[in-house]
């Protein structure tokens, strides 16, 4: 059992430091090595016609949450992008927040794969990702 | 031979309807049957540390696209959803415009399946992209 | 709480029946309601060179677990096949056994998601796959 | 425009000399630059309860054509393997002969990723395909 890399304070400040994601307004709600779970809160600016949450935020969460469960393994100094993402959108969420948590099942020092599950306030699975990161030197 | 059900300046008219989409200044450039592909400026607010255009842009622009693309065939006034996308990040894009082409590959009438590729202006395949769409009633 | 709608020696049959299989030698080891587990046993004449057991062999798998687990909730007589898998190869498994297990993660009366993991004998995590199933009227 | 460094003579030996692959029966219908197309002949060994050729024999037939196309891109001698695959089945293939076709869109000296298409004798796409190889030192 390892311990995580990186603190809950320290995850939020990376994601402070991301402008790009800030019309987002994602929360860090925990961490733990190889796991992180964000709040997506519902915000109307980004829903899509009839109040659903849209697949871009959800799919923008995966994203992140998946490389904030990287960095439980790795530290924050390192570069890790995206390489492959997958996403299946399996109900539509109305009006919710949701919290995404993504894992990671196999940890590398080049490449990282994991999944992320995005599930609605009342429980509900949302969306389901699979992602592929890797490392950049 | 198809002529398309939907004309760039309907596709234009679906594209200002959508708020959330509004940040990412998506333009349609051209549209034909089963075809359709957009114009994603380069804007800093939209880019990852370095100069980088993010992954939720490109895999946004690439949902748009087919979202349109289906337009295409079936007109503006049906439902169409994502059920499925899947985008590999090729090279990274720095501070450039992308030009994102959605085609369908099977049409069907209650799904509908197809690829988009995102090119920097330079020509530079960036992302690649496979979705899978559904009819919603 | 659901109890299985398909037995273990019912999914037996359904494999025993199914002609293009034999040559994987597969066999259920346990199912529940929503999963099913099936032994891979290793077979020379399905390695790669390298003693490495085959990619097409653990897809060839999962595609079945999960088609089994689906049974675990519809029964036996519906037809149900593959509209989109996705696999990622995470290790090499190197002469051994492997162990796939395949997880309902959706379930709707038309289409059905799903994840499988591919696990060594040794207990690594070889691939992981995504899946969907229609159903077929 | 680069020239081929694998000829189809060459493709043919590699082949051959795979006996898991020996149950398929596929053969190099051709191959280019960073292009190969097989011909997956109908075989009722292979087929599913129906006559349809099964998930397994497209899958199978897409990952050995991205792999002879990568070796018209790098030659004969590294090794490279399928590190992610993706599979949509677009309709059922009755009984038919099967062209799937593979062309690498992004080549790297590490990874290389492309697309693949089964396509039945009457012109129909069963299946498409996304691959990411890696290459092993």
């Amino acid at each position: 059992m390892t311990t995580s890399k990186a603190s809950v304070a320290e995850l939020k400040k990376v994601l402070r430091d991301c402008a790009f994601l800030a019309p987002y307004s994602l929360q860090v709600v925990s961490c733990d090595s190889s796991v992180c779970s964000l709040l997506v809160p519902y915000q109307p600016a980004l829903e899509r016609p009839g109040g659903i949450v849209s697949g871009m935020t959800l799919m923008g969460a995966a994203d992140v949450a998946m490389w904030l469960a990287i960095m439980t393994l790795r530290g924050t100094t390192e570069t890790w992008v995206t390489s492959d993402m997958k996403t299946a959108f399996l109900r539509s969420g109305r009006e919710v927040d949701v919290i995404c948590t993504a894992n990671v099942l196999k940890s590398g020092s080049r490449t990282m794969y994991g999944t992320a599950e995005s599930i609605s306030a009342s429980g509900e699975l949302l969306a389901h990702h699979v992602l592929t990161y890797m490392r950049v030197e």
